[in-house]
């Protein structure tokens, strides 16, 4: 805990130079309590996806390194013209590349993951300087060579920086307010939370809630780095990502969330012997297919029915890997939907309260809404549906446990 | 002198796909030969002014050193491109920018000189590759701050590269076919020339020959690389610039150029007392205004004239600056005339061949043409005349010198 602030804005936050002044009052207000303030920039809006265009313009197989080098003048560009117009505004600021620090990541290119940061040199610049503008979403690998962290990857830079520096804070800010106990789209009763845990973000993140990127919240979780997710068009306080305390776990669930990219493959009759599963989803994993729930059915007559989910993009992948296993695992018919979803309820406080899960079955079962499949966490309950009826189990699920709690 | 080959192309021959296939062929030849090539590029053509406007926009003053990350980022564009592309055509390639050599350079940001390049680090990754696409025009001060190498220094980086590389030479790729004798769009009888001094192409290239950026000519020069000047668009070979040989000096003169950009300027009856000359030309020089030639007519009743040319741009700079100080230098009148122009015949063989001087007046007064001023240097001599000749004293003293000689 030091007198360093982070503050982290996406590519729509610094799009043009009218948005990048709101970006410069936001990093003034910091600077008025006497803190030193690391701005973490990501490509103006576009600009990645106008060089990802040419790279594929110019080469059928880009080399992964090269288009890591290609794309990282994105952030490069944003953080020059943001430390510009700081300096004009009679601010003391520079830009910062990953190489200048040095960011150290390994050498996968396109999903690298930071290795080291060397804060004692940022630290010294900050002798010099009261604003250091970063340029987030990249790094180097040990031989120099330039690499990125993968789609927002600006929040992990953030985050990362916000660690080796014992920031105060790190602060995202995006083009919503916070993170919503649901989908406001979906759910009008939906609340913004002041506070969550790491572990409920965590869930809520890889179920769709997209305002922070998931890899940045475990680094945040690892460092402990309180992570402030706010609006870049307010000054309203957003909802503060941090270790779990005693109040949240009074509160029962922090939210539901939903995932439509669902889809359901059946393995019927699966001959039921040891090593089956082994043989089922060894070869999927190697095609880099995630699998989230699995159910198996008690056996009868020496065989047995498999279902799981995968990613709906990956439907017709995982079914040609199985059609190609048939006569080694020996099942009797392949069956998929895709007209499946998944919602989960969320919460810490899921540990210190029993019937949940009673609770959650009986809303779905109210509205006649058939459950699929279950899994469940400490912190969380998923059910597979039908996806047509994913927006009213959202909304049900959210009136009995986070509407009815505030009223 | 060793295998290894520095090709650099400008911003023309990357400006697109098609271009960069074309520049892929150049590099297969000496490749084919057994060679190892580095490949310098400049920004696709429009990049930098793009990336300048976008500075323009955002700041009023353009910070130095972030100014030169900003454009530092089209070569990079350029260099990850092309550096894809090979290796897609299945050649061991890849991209090289400043800072991973690194070119360490002075940290006069926009105009950076080169001090030192790790040769060792580049022939150790020749070991691993064939091509090396290195982002021309850019370097790292002692700080890590990217510089740029100011306009041109594309050429530069060439060069700096052969150099410390002790390549075999250095093949500037433009879009003309090489250095000539003089300006084909005035001579229909302008010859290419197989060889040039590097004295003779500092003299033509500050003359307005712009095939070839001076620093780089400067550099080749004081680390003896052979520079081939030669088209992107042809294979025959273009000019070699290289040390003086006997042959050279066998060739009275080398070229005829030209610039119109002067003007004259001329204080009339200035009191000749020591000191006058650097009363008047200190504070232009101060003024970062580049006097070329300079009379002074003999002295009169204690009063003199001195005349003498600048760039027309700077004209009511200059009579600014003499007017202000009229008082301390006394002088009876100001004139000045931009309706004139340079012409010069330049070549090594002038050391050795008497006459020269009076053979190009003969020339001109043939024509009728009044020469206004003269200076000489050991292979050159340049002729102040009326705007209006220069086309036709160019034509005169091409055919005088070069045309007569190869008849």
């Amino acid at each position: 805990m030091n007198n360093i602030v982070v503050q982290k804005f996406g590519g729509t936050s610094v799009r043009n130079l009218e948005c990048m002044k709101q970006v410069l009052n936001k990093v003034r207000k910091p600077l008025a309590d006497g803190n030193k303030v690391i701005v973490v920039l990501s490509a103006m809006a576009g600009e990645t996806n106008r060089l990802l265009a040419l790279a594929k313009e110019w080469s059928h197989t880009p080399d992964a390194a090269e288009l890591d080098s290609l794309v990282s003048t994105g952030e490069q560009i944003s953080v020059a013209l943001f430390a510009m117009m700081a300096k004009d505004e009679g601010l003391r600021a520079r830009s910062l590349l990953g190489f200048q620090i040095p960011i150290i990541s390994n050498d996968s290119y396109g999903k690298a993951r930071i290795e080291s940061i060397d804060s004692a040199k940022i630290t010294g610049m900050l002798a010099d300087y009261d604003v250091l503008v970063l340029a987030g979403f990249q790094g180097v690998d040990p031989g120099d060579r330039i690499t990125t962290l993968g789609r927002g990857g600006s929040d992990t830079s953030a985050v990362a920086v916000a660690a080796a520096l014992k920031a105060q804070v790190c602060e995202i800010y995006t083009d919503v307010p916070g993170v919503f106990t649901t989908d406001p789209n979906i759910c009008a009763d939906a609340k913004k939370l002041d506070r969550v845990s790491y572990d409920e973000m965590l869930e809520m993140a890889s179920m769709g809630a997209k305002v922070l990127q998931i890899r940045s919240v475990e680094f945040a979780k690892k460092y402990n780095v309180a992570v402030h997710v706010r609006s870049t068009f307010s000054d309203e306080p957003g909802t503060i990502v941090t270790q779990e305390d005693a109040n949240m776990e009074a509160v029962q669930v922090s939210g539901v969330a939903y995932d439509k990219d669902q889809a359901q493959v059946t393995l019927v009759g699966v001959l039921d012997e040891p090593g089956v599963c082994a043989s089922i989803f060894t070869p999927i994993a190697e095609s880099k297919i995630l699998v989230d729930m699995i159910v198996q059915n008690p056996s009868k007559d020496g065989r047995t029915d498999i279902t799981f989910t995968v990613p709906r993009a990956d439907v017709d992948h995982t079914l040609k890997i199985l059609e190609a296993l048939k006569k080694d695992i020996g099942y009797l018919a392949l069956l998929s939907d895709r007209g499946v979803s998944k919602v989960s309820v969320i919460g810490v406080g899921m540990r210190n309260h029993s019937g949940v899960a009673a609770q959650a079955f009986r809303a779905l079962r109210d509205e006649n809404i058939n459950i699929l499949m279950i899994s469940t966490s400490e912190i969380k309950l998923s059910c597979l549906i039908e996806d047509k009826y994913t927006e009213l189990a959202v909304r049900t699920l959210h009136q009995t446990f986070v509407g009815s709690e505030q009223q």
